[in-house]
Order: C-alpha cells, then sequence, then structure tokens
C-alpha cells in the first residue's frame, strides 16, 4: 500500500485524485493547497490542508501545482520522494537534497470531462532504480501505460503534445468558424477528424499526408487563400501549406 | 433501381464502386477512365470503358475524376444527370445544356484504407428538386447522411476540411518528428490525440482549447520555440501561437 499526498487542487490534482481513489494498492492520506475552496472538493474523502508545512508522512509527494509553483513547495517538503507532474519543468527544479523524480500523465485534462487514465501513458523519471520504482508502481495503479522519460525527451514530448493537442485544437476551431461563416455545422466536419486520426493508427501522417500542399496545387492554393479573410488564419494557411511542400520536395 | 456509370478510375472512383456494389437498390453499369491498368480492378464486376464517348444509358453519371478533368469528361455526357465528386468546383463547371448536380463525400480517401461510407455526410447541389432527390436517394443507399450544399457553401467547406483534415495531419507529423528526434515513439502521443477529438465530441474547440499560447505563458512559449530547430516548424509554432492568442484576447 503506498501512502500519498497529493500537492495541488486543479484539474490534474482532482482527477489523479479520483484515479487513485479507485485503486486498493493506494492510499491518498491527504491533499494540500491554498485554495480553501477547490480543497472542499477533497474534504469528504481524505484530510486536506491549507498550508504545505507539516504536511503528513507519506511514501511518495505529487506536485500537480502550477509550474512556477513546483519549487516554492517542494522546499517545504523534507522526507518521502518528491515527484512534479508537469511535462516543462526539469527534475532538477527539485531540490537536490531530497529524493525526487517526475510523474508526468501526457493528457489534456479539462474540468468538465473525465479522463480514463487506462490508456494515458504516464512519463516516469527518478534518480535510481529503487526510487523510478516506487513511481512506476503508483503509475501502474492507475494506468497500462509508463515510460521511461527523461527531463530533455519530456521538454520534447510536451513540445510535440503542444502541436498535436493545443495546435490541432486551434485548426479544429478554424474549422468550425468557417463552416458557421458559410451557415453550415460544425458536425458536418466530425467524421473527416475522425478518419484523420484513424488513418494515422494505420500509417505515418507522412504516409497519410493529402491535399493541395501535397499535391503542390498552387491554383487550388491560390483560390483558398482568397476566400479567407481572417489575416492571422491566411498566415496559418501560407505557413503550413509551406512546411508541406518543403516536407515532400525533400522527399523527392 | 438506379443506373449509375462512374467516370474515373482513382480513390475516390474506387471506394464509391466498392460502397455502392453493396446497395441493392443501384446497379453501376459502366466504368469510364482513360487508365487501362486502374480499370481492370473494375472489369470482373461490371462493365468498363477506356474513353468517354458512347457511354452506357444510365440515370445517374457521377464524375470521380481531377478538378481539372470535369468540364472535359462533362463535355463527352449527352444525357442523364451529371454529377462531379469535387470539393472546390463550381456546379457551373458542368455544361448548361444538361442536367446537373454535384455528389461531394466529405472523407479523406487513401488507397491504403477503406472508409465506411454509413458516417460519412454526402454534399448534395442539384439545379431543381427533381434531380436533387434522384441524388439523395443515391447517396441514401450508401450512407446516412445528407446535406444541401450551395456550390459557395461546398468552396467554405473543402477550406475548412483542409485545416481539420491536412493540415491537422501535417502537425501530427511534426508531433512525430520532434518525438523520435528525441528517442521516443510516435505511439506516446495516441492517447492525447484521441482525446483532443473526444473533447470537441463534449465542447466547441473555442472551449477545449489549453496550452501555453491559451494562458499566454510567454515564458513556456520562449522556451519551447529555441527548442526547435525546423525554421518551418518555428514558424508553425508562432503562427498558431498567435492566432490562438488573437482569439482569446477577443473574448476579454
Amino acid at each position: 500500500m503506498t501512502r500519498l499526498v497529493i500537492c495541488g487542487t486543479g484539474n490534474v490534482a482532482r482527477q489523479l485524485f479520483d484515479a487513485f481513489q479507485t485503486s486498493a494498492d493506494v492510499k491518498v492520506v491527504q491533499v494540500a493547497g491554498r485554495n480553501r475552496e477547490a480543497l472542499a472538493y477533497f474534504d469528504k474523502y481524505t484530510d486536506t490542508s491549507d498550508h504545505f508545512n507539516n504536511l503528513r508522512k507519506a511514501d511518495v509527494y505529487l506536485l500537480a501545482v502550477s509550474d512556477s509553483a513546483i519549487a516554492t513547495v517542494a522546499h517545504h517538503l523534507k522526507e518521502g520522494l518528491v515527484a512534479h507532474c508537469s511535462g516543462s519543468t526539469s527534475i532538477d527544479h527539485l531540490p537536490e537534497s531530497g529524493r525526487r523524480g517526475v510523474f508526468y500523465p501526457l493528457q489534456t485534462f479539462s474540468q468538465e470531462l473525465k479522463v480514463d487514465f487506462e490508456n494515458i501513458p504516464i512519463c516516469l523519471e527518478a534518480e535510481n532504480e529503487v526510487d523510478y520504482k516506487v513511481l512506476e508502481d503508483l503509475a501502474l495503479c492507475i494506468s497500462g501505460k509508463t515510460y521511461r522519460v527523461s527531463s530533455e525527451q519530456r521538454l520534447g514530448l510536451h513540445l510535440a503534445a503542444v502541436f498535436v493537442n493545443n495546435f490541432t485544437n486551434h485548426l479544429f476551431h478554424v474549422g468550425q468558424t468557417i463552416c458557421e461563416q458559410k451557415g453550415l455545422s460544425f458536425e458536418i466536419l466530425l467524421p473527416l477528424i475522425e478518419e484523420t486520426l484513424r488513418k494515422i493508427n494505420h500509417m505515418t501522417p507522412l504516409e497519410a499526408q493529402t491535399g493541395p500542399a501535397r499535391r503542390n496545387d498552387i491554383h487550388t492554393e491560390q483560390i483558398q487563400l482568397e476566400q479567407i479573410e481572417n489575416k492571422s488564419y491566411q498566415a496559418i494557411y501560407k505557413t503550413i501549406s509551406n512546411s508541406i511542400q518543403e516536407t515532400y520536395a525533400k522527399e523527392l
């Protein structure tokens, strides 16, 4: 039975907490955070604290706080294995004096939508095999997929995640805007978006690429560019089309 | 029973043909195309022709040919309802002298992967209700979703499709490239990509947006930009981040 303290009360903290609650091998002995209101969510299930001094004794302290708060909060923790949950923060941001690690679930979290941890890759890092094993056991309580990822690799992964998640979502927003300007529902695009995803389970994105830029069809590109009123969307159209053309020019 | 001639032998023609073959209410009486080799695929199921003169008599002629060939091929067709399958071509590209329409399946087709037409939106256009009904009945033989879409709307839809399909796929390629540069498998990103899609079935992309640009987190953006070696990917990062910031600045 791993005894766990979660520091933080935001989306990640809450979803991790809910996931760990379903495991018989983990006991969340405390949730700590400065936001009293947000702490109320955890009150009925476990002990809570609105400061980080004198936290309960635990095997692992998970820091699910904002990147900028990691060093400050970690500073209060004097014992146990301390792991942060950030994609873009090096393990070196934790105090050298203690046992330290990283427990980074590679997923997009929002308050409105519960995620299923079972399929979420959890990226782990520690400074020795004993601590790695502790984090791995903890991760396997909620997910079937763990990966050993160094701080440098994780930085890259977080960057890749921005491209495939944040940027992709913005392209969906652009698609919706264009549809609505023409009096069409965004719903009409959903099967195409699903197929875009399905394809990359069967071939690489490099192989799956289609469209005017892939075909170097400058005529269609010109017509499409003229249709776009929003300057930012025009810039996106040009930049990505250029990048696609460059990708396949190299291939020739 | 609708008698159908398909002009064209590429991906769209082939997948439409396969889909219609499963319907008892359509008979594909002929497939016509200049590419003898590609015609061989259809030979064992129906009549084929390698020229467009003297095609068989049919109720509907579907032109699943490249955009630039539509006018030329249509020129040969003297009777029946002639509909092209292009997203970016106006109905006016078909000869005014005949009955004309558009039958545009909004999907990405590749030779390697069979699509399931059942969920594919088919966008229809015709010049009168009788012809519209003919196309609608034909579409409903293979798909559960038909939409009435004018030529002008379809241009917008095709543009939106480029953003949500072609451009999104390129972002997946960028993500894969970054992962591989760090010695990580692209597979690690797939659950995140799936969640990106799942989210927009529950909220709008505008609501679903997360990430450094959404938070106006210039510090993280700067660190991430410095990590990107490829100039085209840098440009994509900047352009989309700007567009996200602009989107939410407007909201304030």
